[in-house]
């Protein structure tokens, strides 16, 4: 038998309901059957991204969005601020390297957030940097940058875009992009939004989309103006992805019901019991400071082939969870509290990695991360 | 968000696979191609049976695969010894006598199996018992019956059946039809056998297909040599439950991959690990002797309502467990470790039960139970 | 590539949403998110039946439901009017054998209706006649017995009953129970209603219900009194089929949706040009005079191999229909229009057969038949 | 009810098993298990493109793969042939300008084919053009151009490449890339391949490696080169579409079963019948001297409103059809032979089309085109 869990920071979980949704014959996108899923999907993407503006749903992976927003917002030569404090944030600096921007790097420790500081000293001594961009979580080291500290940093200036790539915060954590005035918010279908990977989606500001009219770096498939006219219509540019559009709508819809604001103190609360686990087990998280509800990472026991646990852990006790990625490969684990996760998937991760550290000789109690975790998780039943 | 666990002793969880394979267009059952899919499906039943004999599978649920053994193998005024240690042993009392047979009762307690004296006792002292009918495991009250036993008092005669109603123990333990020399076999499709209520399997003996020459009581939906008759061109006496048939040719070929003997080694581990936990947390087993593996029933403490307990853990924590059935109505809380279930289901199972536990004000340790079931059930991935 | 299309009178093609419907994680029976499934179901049901009576929903095919009218409603030694016209016509004799009842036999011509006449002469001469035992439609022939003024021949006595196997009529034409007084009436899940087989459906009248009281004929899975008063609670006395009852409560919604009378319109304009389409190509239909709209069967043309004929139709042209049964066998072939079948299905069979025929050799001009039926079916879209 | 029938030039139909396929539990896309997916799509793409290069496989729709040729091949200032002869011909011109290149037009009356001669006469006057960019089949015009012939002008020069919009022509009638030494051959997830849109498949030969290396058009997210270092490796540069790929290898699998070359036989023989019944019809084909096999597209009679038509097909017959685009709107209807589509579905398109051009009172006599049709039609049958 191969019963399986997925616990990784993306893909996560698709709820049954929605792939069986998913998988209805192929309707056409240039008809009014599309058109209201479209809008309604469109519409709900409003309230989940907490804006005014419009979110667009383009047919990409969420680097297609990071890229979308670069090419769209800025010109060759544009001076823009990286916030480069892992994977995600290095590549932001690439791709604005590839179309000619010019990225002035702060470079943060794994496992630290960016000091609000440094942002605004590299602010202030390059008055003409265009855009900040910066991950509100990034994945790679499960940290979670001051979005809204930042944002008071940018909201000021006219001149100056806040870019954030939210791939694994937007439905995660509030990331309010209207009141905090975000200019560009990016998230993708496999996250959050516990759908198969293939879309992005992404909203600007007034100001970004001002920003974008100036913008000379070029782009066609990705053309965030001729998608927010198609989407006036309740239509695309070009065909859009059709089934997961039908599955975004789906989960949108559940998120509403679920309520945002639910929803966030879900992520939150199994982040904390897994923290408490950590704790419990006598692990070292390797966000100890600032460690985002999308995914708590920690430090493998000496002694302790990590490598080889994430696998064992996956092939034979069937649990995905993430390892270390660049630096941190083979040092680390990652347990993802994203998307159609709850209460009972992260007990499993728990006792899964507690029954794998068990197998490979770590020194390790079973059951007392799930006891703390257990003291968090039943918040939710006791009211 | 409304996640859910099914650690019910049937329906059990379908495996998503075979839900799907069940969704394909319909086809028709009077062509090649369905013979091929049924013809595999008995087939590979007798594995599962562990026997040479035909299984014959039946558009209804377990009991009217009870009604086809009283009616096909016995006659009006037949004197029947029937072991009634639970709601499933008095079902087969009540269908006896429906149809005129002579019930010749063992009443056992529940919680108890019955005593091998006792049988012998009966059968001693009523030479014209024609049948012996029991529960190899009686679901009510998650007690294992001494089958093996008990078919070393029926077959040496000739004139005497040994009956059993298999239902939640084909596929969870061994039952060697053939080789403990069982008369007649029933299993259903909503157990061990991962799929949906539907279908009921028989399988009889060469003794129980002489008897059912003889048999006198009427029966025609049910008509188990007609079925047999069929079965060798690969077809039924009448319309077979298409869908439910195809997804039994899956589930047949995923146990036969798993192996029996891991499939019975699979549910022995969930349930000693259950047990264990039951024991650490101190709650009373219901059947401390002879308890199934096919589920683990404990009492629950005093003080708390069982109805309550049982009604929170299936709406509000999600997972779905069964309460006590006639007079244990309110007092028991039953785990299953039937078909879809492994590792990670019975920890679930647990921490909601501790969890649930602690809300209604319980004085039990969380994670106590869990820790208990995690050493057993790291076995299996100690190899 | 391997196209198909199901046009045999059961199995008929389920809705793709249906089947993904079905598909969903299994759910417990007992919980009152089943039992409002259930409820829905067996509400909707009525409107189904055209009656205010209860209809019970039971987990086998429909011959189970024939044979619980016949256990549930009669005595051994009862004498019962046989209408047979056909192989279920037949079927209900060999019931009533089993059972012990004594049937008196209408033998009808293959491919006529039974004479009113007949049945009336019949009961005139045996005023001891219990019941009388008919198809609404028999599928073997296709011919569409008259109950409607066989209703006025039974309902005028007490201790007479009306019992209709409606498994290709409910759904398809109208057979209003109340109205015409009828006191069974049988259907099964894989015919009108679209779905796989595993269900039949059974209601009875007041006049029935009471003569259930006194009937003797033994009968414990398929207890109609039993689940009737478990209905109550919006449960069944055993499991039920739980994945074919959540299929049932979709279909019954988009019959309410679509109006009865639409969908016995659309089964009559498909029988209609189906029948425009046999006289067009020249071919003898075997029903002339009394045809039921749930299938056409007709006469092959000499000199072709009527299996042969059906088997290229099914594995090389991918459509199926059915040949003919028992007599028939070789000389007849049938379109069936249950179910989930519309204008176009009925073009596909149509055309197919053309080609086919073509195939074969016979004498046939292509796309007469299609012209034919488009004709009518043309009404479907101007209104 | 409402059926429903796919067959506009993309979305096509999925199979419904591929469907099924897809929505199986999510799966990590870092996994051997994934991995292995994704290689033998990769692999057996290779024999779809009849190509021994690597098909890098994009998370995008088609746009984003004719985007991706033109980025990774050409620099700003390269001059490139744009064969116009309809809405997508058009889009070559549009991307080329977006990044900088200098496109060469030559514009073709809509409904023919581009003449080999006046590619020549431009190929020979502009002797720095780097690329001919060109559509296989036109799916606006449902023209199809002479790749072959003009290969014959590219493959000779080192400095040409010839890049083919192959989106509606891949899979449907040869384009065998290594044979003819097609430089760049594109094609999208939703056409022959049978899938929802969301994958784009693009390839190259050695000598657009080659050029590929030169080139200096921006691109980040579609970096053919990054994919095809990650493709040795069996995974992609980004997170991959994981559902889409999963079902690419399922279609890819029946395509080979059915063998290319009776692929191509196949949407051949729906594109004769098809013209076949326009003829019969006596309407007008739009594209009467080079049709492509993908979609055929007439000319609506006179005093029809073709808008209303096609929507009426829709919406009341169930039957998707696409019209004309930008200049033709209102005034053709264009029927799909792409994918998933056999005999029976172009029966029911022209059936539908007779029916409809009728209630629109258009002087059309049902049957005429079905039959004309059916006499191709029936050479798959008749061997």
């Amino acid at each position: 038998m191969n019963k399986t869990y997925l616990l990784a920071p993306g893909p996560t979980p698709v709820p049954e309901k929605v792939n069986l949704e998913m998988a209805a014959p192929m309707i056409h996108h240039r008809t009014p059957q599309f058109s209201k899923i479209f809008g309604e999907a469109a519409e709900d993407a409003k309230y989940l991204f907490q804006t005014k503006q419009d979110v667009m749903i383009l047919a990409s992976t969420g680097t297609g969005g990071m890229e979308a927003c670069i090419t769209n917002l800025f010109s060759p030569g544009d001076k823009v601020l990286v916030i480069n404090g892992g994977k995600f944030g290095e590549r932001w600096g690439k791709i604005s390297q590839t179309y000619g921007l010019e990225p002035v790097w702060i470079n943060v420790e794994w496992g630290q957030a960016v000091k609000v500081a440094d942002v605004k000293a590299e602010l202030d001594k390059n008055p003409d940097i265009r855009g900040v961009l910066v991950q509100a979580s990034e994945t790679s080291t499960t940290v979670s940058h001051p979005i809204e500290e930042i944002s008071k940093l940018t909201r000021q200036r006219d001149d100056l875009l806040l870019v954030v790539d939210g791939i694994t915060a937007v439905g995660v954590y509030p990331l309010p992009m209207d009141e905090w005035g975000i200019d560009a918010v990016i998230t993708g279908s496999q996250k959050a939004l516990q759908l198969p990977p293939g879309l992005a989606l992404v909203s600007l500001s007034e100001k970004a989309w001002k920003q974008a009219e100036k913008a000379k770096c070029p782009h066609f498939y990705f053309d965030l103006a001729k998608e927010r006219k198609n989407l006036a219509d309740k239509t695309t540019a070009y065909t859009p992805a059709v089934s997961l559009v039908i599955g975004l709508r789906e989960v949108l819809k559940n998120i509403k019901e679920e309520g945002l604001e639910n929803v966030h103190k879900r992520h939150n609360r199994l982040a904390r019991a897994t923290r408490a686990a950590v704790k419990a087990l006598g692990m070292q998280p390797v966000a100890p400071d600032s460690p985002a509800d999308s995914a708590t990472g920690m430090f493998i026991p000496e002694g302790v082939d990590g490598g080889k646990l994430v696998k064992s852990l996956r092939d034979e006790f069937g649990v995905t969870l993430a390892g270390g990625q660049d630096k941190w490969k083979g040092k680390v684990v990652r347990i993802a509290h994203l998307g159609y996760v709850d209460t009972f998937d992260t007990v499993v991760a728990i006792a899964a990695l507690e029954m794998a550290l068990n197998k490979f000789g770590a020194n390790v109690q079973m059951g007392k991360g799930v006891a703390a975790a257990q003291e968090i998780l039943l918040e939710a039943y006791c009211k």
